[in-house]
């Protein structure tokens, strides 16, 4: 699938691929244009994919790409078909190919570009404040509202009937039919990842989007930072409070309830009607299953299956932590 | 008291409002319009009322009103002159009929008859920024500043010598005099309340307002949300930091201390001369005396009596806290 | 050293002084102007300074100011030199000296004297937005943005290659050379200090400023509150998430990471090289060592030495906080 939002500046030379990371590429004699990067899962044969944890072992085995970023201990797993990169850290190396492709992904300057909503074509067709702004490549559906001093930048698709509030800045997001964001909102930034060096951290690129489906709240002051590789979900009629933090990658399903002041980090994956209690925090890269409920102010730092009542930091059991909490 | 900034869209006939509700009428004969829905306290004659706790049956026995919405178990404590109206969920037929009355009180749309403050009877009276929005019925008094992008929607009251911030957003309060609302914050948007739907979640009316009172300071980013069937109060010399969430209903006395990062839940009834710790929450519901002192980082989940100090999750007496966790 | 931001009324003759804090002078006869109000350290011949715990006695001994507001008990540390002014409560009567030498110190009503962008002369070095505003006394470096609707008020420096957001807010701020500061961001307000009265608080003066140092990156909805006599300071490429609150006084290292909804309070000192996982909590007045790891959620009421690795509330070794919490 083609980015809707970043543009691509490759395709490149493998050589140019290699150089930019240093790589001795005396064993390589490929002559096609490597067309994108890719996760393990999407890559066709003309991109470059990475594969650095075990756990993605059988994803690697049935990738597609001609070349692999990984390491020497990893490579045995890929397919003949895809010839490895061996590199010292994979994740570095990768974000330093991505940024090549998409070189406006690592940062997030505010969009130059904007104007005034009643120089555009959303003039006639959205109910608007003063001073609303907006970017290139916006679309925005039938009936929608959006408040005063709104920022809607460059790629964001909004559906119909849609309420958007005031000093709420979006940017790089899909936003499906009937949803509301309330005040104060910043949605679709890039998230907070890089790779610590001592001099200047190195920025990773962000590359994905906020989407946030049907008939879903989002409070007043959140802040839903758009995926890395992947994607940032909100899914349908699921509302959250005010003063949320949603971090890169996470993935939020349908019917579910968020109270004011949690916080989910990144790559944490949540699923349907599950009811989460004001200032309960969420560890990153964490499954967390349909129907579960976490009380407020719990800190959750492992998975927790379907159906499960949770409280407390670690969060447990809660009718285990009422009991030796009375 | 008639609703100083919902417009109540009734009367209504006794049988529009039951075919709302899909109530199956034929046990009533009444001819007169009823007015308004209001609280088991202040309805009158010509209302309709709701009682759902057992907790409010003296309450209930001594309403006016005429009618009241309620279940089958919890009829029985209600006088003779209001005829029962049994429901399945009484909050749920509340809302809709609350809906029917106060049409905007259940969606937050912007304000869209803001005007730039120049252009209103507050050009010579305010000191003001650049961009500064003023709804309808706004009062504002003698010697106010209000900073730049702020934006007063309507059915806002201002006292004397207040300070207003900038970025700032304040919509359905009763702001008193010398209070000081810091930049970025967002006053008197609807609660977070609402019935669970697994299509579309049903939205609670909200025609309550948030009421601060002389000398208090509200912190930069804070949210503080208008009162469902009543109103979000701030006493008097009542000082919050930044950052802080105040979920509606919640009523917080005089001369109280609240660090940064603090959220209180719905309903909550906090005393006078309360210290709270950054980043604490407080779940709904609850009642936390005067002079209590609540530790920052903690969670609270039960009343708390006056003059007592807590700490940790579930608080508890800080001594006992800190001796178990030295 | 000259305060650079605020204006120093004085100098003052010493009764003028004398006479706002109800001290009654008859034992002195000092004829010189009072200059500044200053710390121990760096006050001159001409100043008068404060002293008010035992902790700081060896400064105390060594201070240069001629006279120094403090207490019965601690006036045997000062130098013959020092002349004490014995008060009940120090830092009632050092905010009321400080208030008379900087009165802008105590509030933050909004920058009157902001211009657009445009009518400035920054007008063609700055790449800017819509509606970004510009207050007295602010300079910015070479290769700088600044989003839609920020506003940079009086008394800023910005250095070179730095990016502001939009719907940001700066003031009283020395940002260095490649700073990112993202979205809605309120930098340099007065922190949340004041004396508790039971009509109307006493707040205190904030005359410190904020320093961010290069290479660092504040994100979106951060508050980080200005010094009241010291500065709050970010070290060098230290990155802050989103929703993050630091107190006044607050100085964090280099090359630190501070996930989402962290909150910091007043006057805690932190290393470098420290990594704090999201919505932790810190208490005011702490020193957190270098290299120190803080999970998320944990809540620090101590100091921690260098290295250490903690977890819990109260914050403890994590590996004995995680056997525990099996």
């Amino acid at each position: 699938m083609t980015n809707p939002f970043f543009i691509n500046n490759g395709p490149f030379g493998l050589n140019k691929i290699l150089e930019l990371i240093d790589f001795d590429n005396k064993d390589f004699n490929y002559k096609e244009p490597i067309k994108d990067i890719r996760d393990l899962i999407s890559a066709d044969k003309d991109c470059i994919t990475f594969f650095h944890s075990k756990k993605y072992k059988e994803l690697a085995y049935n990738t597609k790409a001609s070349f692999c970023i990984t390491t020497n201990s990893l490579k045995q797993h890929l397919p003949p078909s895809c010839k490895s990169i061996v590199v010292e850290n994979v994740l570095i190396t990768t974000a330093k190919i991505t940024g090549k492709f998409y070189p406006e992904s690592i940062t997030d300057n505010f969009d130059i570009t904007t104007k005034n909503i009643c120089e555009t074509i959303f003039n006639d067709t959205v109910i608007y404040g003063k001073n609303v702004l907006i970017g290139k490549n916006v679309k925005i559906g039938k009936n929608c509202h959006i408040g005063n001093n709104s920022i809607i930048e460059k790629n964001v698709h909004i559906g119909d009937n849609c309420y958007i509030g005031s000093n709420s800045l979006i940017r790089n997001s899909l936003i499906h039919n009937n949803v509301n964001i309330l005040d104060n909102c910043v949605i679709g930034k890039k998230g907070f990842g890089f790779f610590p060096n001592n001099i200047s951290n190195i920025r990773y690129p962000h590359i994905g989007k906020v989407i946030i489906y049907d008939n879903s709240e989002i409070g007043c002051g959140a802040t839903i930072d758009r995926g890395s590789m992947s994607d940032t979900i909100i899914g349908k009629n699921t509302y959250l409070d005010n003063q949320i933090h949603i971090a890169h990658n996470v993935k939020i399903g349908n019917n579910s309830i968020i109270a004011g002041q949690v916080g989910i980090a990144g790559s944490t994956i949540i699923g349907n009607n599950v009811k989460i209690g004001g200032q309960a925090g969420i560890s990153g890269h964490l499954r967390i299953g349909n129907n579960v409920e976490i009380a407020g102010g719990s800190g959750v730092i492992k998975d927790i299956p379907d159906n499960c009542k949770v409280m407390g930091y670690p969060a447990k059991n809660i009718r285990e932590f009422l009991r030796e909490n009375k």
